[in-house]
């Protein structure tokens, strides 16, 4: 057995499938087991990634010693007891966004975070592309002046090709539709950018998808500067991954093409980053440092297993990125009517 | 004299002076006159782009029988009394967006140009631009398909260099700030693309602008059709112009760099518009036709004065724009609760 840290996937659909590349890309860390209901699944799995080891069951993976980190990457109704059975059996557990699909199965994680003192990390990726880095440096070190307005847009054709047999298909377990699966990496980028989100006020539609859920979203967002903040999602164009920040002293535009997206350790070379400065005509292109958004996150999550990372994105933090998403389906609900974040969060339960 | 079509300025600011670079770039049109109170401002307008007359006066102007337009380029809350005295001396009437600036002053100007039988256009030359013309065309015709969300901003750094000479410092001048003076455009172009706004729901705040006016708005718009659109403008930070159209087929991406709008024969090369098709990896660029906005909308201008051309934005296009920008300072004041345009026009005496 090598000394890598030996982490498990469950749930394993495409998104396993991905994060899985992205572990074969590091020199510290390796799928030493995994587990899915489906045996085929486990065996293909196994096969394509070269995985020594699965599971029959969860408990049955989670019994064994060998196991330090579960992966988890299923639906996200499922998430709340599968992270606290991973933490009251000892292992460090990662889920993939959203944190759960309800704020009290996001607060029932939370506790038992604090109850069994384990690791818990949330994948909110995106804030480790290299263009959000880059901007949350240029905001910090003054490079951009003030900022007023932000604006993200992340989109993709999932809902044309929804089918009842995915889960989200379904209300039910997909509330809000491409704003909880895809605007939930930006209500946690424009957090980790501009600070807490005060205030949501938005509107969805359902125009194009067969499917039960909205596939246009957009959401104005308060943030507790003052700035304005803006997400858009839908579920129905080719795919688009954009941030655009406009300070007093420079705007910078970010641009991923998503036909990368899966290839994180491809992602900033098929990306731009534009810096526009006050008072200059041209617009000058800004370097990004090479970034791996999926090997990095679950590297960070495998050192901490073993307590020697912190984790940078933790369960208030991915609450937090919740809170606005359901704030939001809140909002639609009145009219567009801005709801804030803090009541709405007590009023939850939180 | 020449044949061209004798056209005069009122109001002769640094609009003015944009304006007349375009009437020179045409064959059909001149500045035959002008009016400003400053005499020193009139002197200056005639030298500089060698006009013949001007008047002491806007009922000197008005009395000129050589004059066959106006073109005003006056504070917004002049444009009524302006334009209705243009139109009852027989005169065709041309002023810059927005058509006026309470809906009030917008039905004064309709009714007059009903009653008097004249010709009337509102400056909303942003639709003239290349990009927004060939995205009108590829939703027009199928296209883009289905198109869910279209997003548009127009910002630039006004709000940062405002002194309490200008009128544009105060509230009362200028409701909304950048909504009123730069959004105007995207309400017209968000229309002219997409059909009428039927609700919007806005937020804005001041943030960095030592004026009375906010300097970061946002709204969003639902169109009749279900689809949603975003509307951002802020004041404190360089410039942007840009629309983004996200259809079921294609992905349209437009970008203008602002800082070379003013010269609007120039504008389409420092523009881009990017398509992105659905199944498809590579955005490519699609060509812009050249353009010249403020040149052929004067053309247009002069002449439908002589009943040879169609205005396209009248008084009815112009208050649906005005219209949006101030249901969006209405919703601002009702924590972003969506307001209903037509029953806000309704309650405004339209």
């Amino acid at each position: 057995m090598s000394d890598k840290i030996r982490l498990a996937s469950v749930g394993l659909g495409r998104w396993a499938n991905v994060l899985a590349r992205g572990v074969q890309r590091s020199d510290l860390i390796e799928i030493h087991s995994c587990y899915s209901r489906s045996e085929d699944n486990r065996a293909e799995f196994m096969a394509t990634h070269g995985v020594p080891k699965s599971a029959v069951s969860y408990d049955e993976l989670l019994a064994d010693p060998d196991v330090e980190g579960v992966v988890l990457t299923t639906p996200n109704d499922t998430h709340a007891d599968l992270v606290i059975a991973g933490l009251e059996a000892g292992k460090a557990v990662y889920t993939d966004k959203p944190i759960a699909q309800t704020l009290s199965d996001a607060f029932a994680i939370r506790d038992a975070v604090e109850r069994t003192g384990g690791v818990f990390a949330v994948g909110h990726s995106a804030r480790r592309l290299s263009g959000c880095r880059v901007i949350k440096k240029g905001i910090d070190d003054g490079t951009l002046g003030g900022v007023s307005l932000i604006e993200a847009n992340f989109s993709n054709e999932r809902g044309l090709e929804l089918t009842p047999e995915t889960w989200r298909w379904y209300l039910s377990k997909t509330p809000g539709g491409p704003l909880i699966q895809l605007g939930v990496h930006h209500a946690d980028n424009l957090q980790y950018l501009m600070g807490p989100v005060k205030g949501v006020s938005a509107h969805q539609r359902k125009l194009y998808t067969e499917s039960e859920v909205p596939d246009a979203t957009m959401a104005i967002c308060e943030f507790e500067s003052g700035a304005l903040g803006y997400l858009g999602c839908g579920w129905a164009s080719p795919g688009i991954y954009q941030i655009r920040v406009q300070g007093t002293k420079r705007n910078l535009l970010y641009d991923l093409d998503f036909t990368h997206w899966d290839e994180s350790h491809e992602a900033d070379r098929w990306s731009t980053l534009q810096s526009q400065v006050y008072g200059e005509q041209e617009r000058t292109p800004v370097h990004l440092p090479p970034t791996d958004m999926f090997r990095e996150q679950l590297e960070e999550f495998g050192l901490a297993a073993r307590g020697q990372a912190t984790i940078e994105v933790d369960a208030d933090a991915a609450i937090r990125a919740l809170a606005v998403v359901h704030a939001a389906i809140a909002s639609n609900e009145q009219k567009g009517r801005m709801i804030d974040v803090d009541e709405f969060l007590a009023s939850a339960g939180g």
